[in-house]
């Protein structure tokens, strides 16, 4: 159900290969996935989105493997499937194992619960939460 | 704007009380927050989450801290201004820094924007997330 | 904060004003609320919302209190602050009581739950629930 | 997985051929979509349903692609896969370029990363923006 | 493009087969859908989570389906394709007739609908709700 | 209720000076609303933020009006309280008249209407929108 064309990389412009090429070379992987693909053909929403990326998900102060992990639980709170496939894909790659992943849906599946049991009470916050 | 009273501890039943102290004796505080003294008004639903949260969120693949900035991460998704507040000071009790909250912002503002993109333009997943 | 005027009876148009009417007269009450005063910014839009309402409130196959419970459901879920308020008054009125509320909660935050687990999980639709 | 049978116009009852025929003529097409089919099974909400639509959509102080563009963004924001791809279908029909999209795309995405960091960074609004 | 193992029953630890086993007998069924099997890959979650939704979807001030028709509320709020399909079936089990479905669709329909026009218009809660 | 301090103009370092300039000269404005002075505790998301906003909200194959009505078609789906005030008011400066603010509120309401109903009667999508 594609209803937009994925752009391949030999059929891509200099423009769009210039950003495949740093995504594989920064991920240091042979293949570029749809989502990028897909972006291609707006390449300057490619390179935008990319370039922010790229510095949003590099190491500093949470390890790559933390905000991979971070992304997912965000992608299950919004029921997105490619996102949930593809950052699970990632994290797994970057060393997530099977007992912090059943904790990650752990904390996402109780979040989403609590997260509406504080609203549906009305429940004011805290003064000690202010400052 | 509080639709519910909340249960102090002066006033609670022993059964609520039991879980205060739980509570308080788990996170080392001598105070109960807002959510609990509302959620108090049904003990047995105040039970079961306290249980669930006391589970959830104790050490083991994850560290604590992470867990809290997961917390963070579905609560910014799903907009919840409570939840925000609290678990935003939970996770500065339990030590994440001004660049830590950081880069976690940047991290669920990109989530949430990548995987707009991903629907919008209806993105299959690739082969080699489903194995 | 209300960046749009509310409409109050005395200063509204005949055409705003018999939508006020049916109102009170619908639900056996003197006062219009903040809702349908912004609404009346926009006369077509008032007339539109209410008879929808209207219609789909009313006794059927399900009764109305279950249906505001199931409203204040979506409220909670959208963490819709003054549709949790009115509909949770409604309810009252209605013959909600608190235990009623209680569990009502109760499921809400369950279901917000088990949703992302399923997804972050990707579980595939068994067959059984196909036909 | 259709969990509800689609009411085909050869198998209808005079009141849905009605609405399917106000439909068909409104939108100049020769066909109805699985959309109107699966309401069809509730006569009640697929006349309400259509004449809120036909009523929205209609020319007025925005044009109808605007329109369907704004239904485009609420659609990948909610992450509703059959919206989204009707309603990218409809907005090509009334003329939407890739330009266009690609635009819209940019900013639907933009509006749900900022969305979160206003929440997240817990922003007071300014009081220019009260009045 | 189950990512995760499914369980079943034959290959489970007894453990699982314990939480299978009250599944069965609670529900007066003979088979475990997906969702269960795919929490297995977690006993500890799996054992939570199904006391939690057994002792909140049991007969209460709420009857059971009540309580489902609220689950599928949230559901379809959520947008969560595998919650929808597999709570529409047990609602229908427990006597949901179409005449109630096609209500309930109707509310949730509306109240997401009003929710955004209530933000939109940015409406004060009136005094009346507060108390 | 500011859990993170604004940085005002007068105190900030040459590097959020420099966004701030950029911000009132594009925009043609002489303050910056809070959003900015939030986020500018972290400069590398502000500069990131800014360039990015600048570069999708600025004329296009869309006119900027259209583009704020986007963004707050998305904010009150999203239901963003700071996000709906600021965009209305951006649009507002833009030239959105009140008729088109309703047609906007009309429109967002019934799209996520019927995002519900697509996704509660579980609707496939049509062959012609494959294609």
């Amino acid at each position: 159900m594609a209803m937009h064309q994925l752009v391949e990389y030999t059929e891509a412009s200099a423009e769009v290969r210039a950003v495949y090429d740093d995504i594989m070379a920064t991920r240091k992987t042979d293949w570029i996935n749809n989502f990028w693909k897909a972006l291609a053909n707006d390449p300057v929403t490619l390179r935008r989105t990319w370039e922010s990326i790229k510095q949003i998900m590099a190491p500093g102060a949470l390890d790559p493997l933390i905000k991979e992990m971070i992304y997912i639980a965000v992608s299950v709170t919004n029921q997105c499937p490619y996102c949930i496939a593809s950052h699970t894909a990632s994290a797994r790659n970057k060393g997530m194992t099977d007992a912090m992943f059943h904790e990650l849906m752990a904390v996402v599946g109780m979040a989403n619960e609590t997260n509406r049991l504080a609203s549906g009470y009305q429940v004011e916050i805290d003064e000690q939460f202010k400052q």
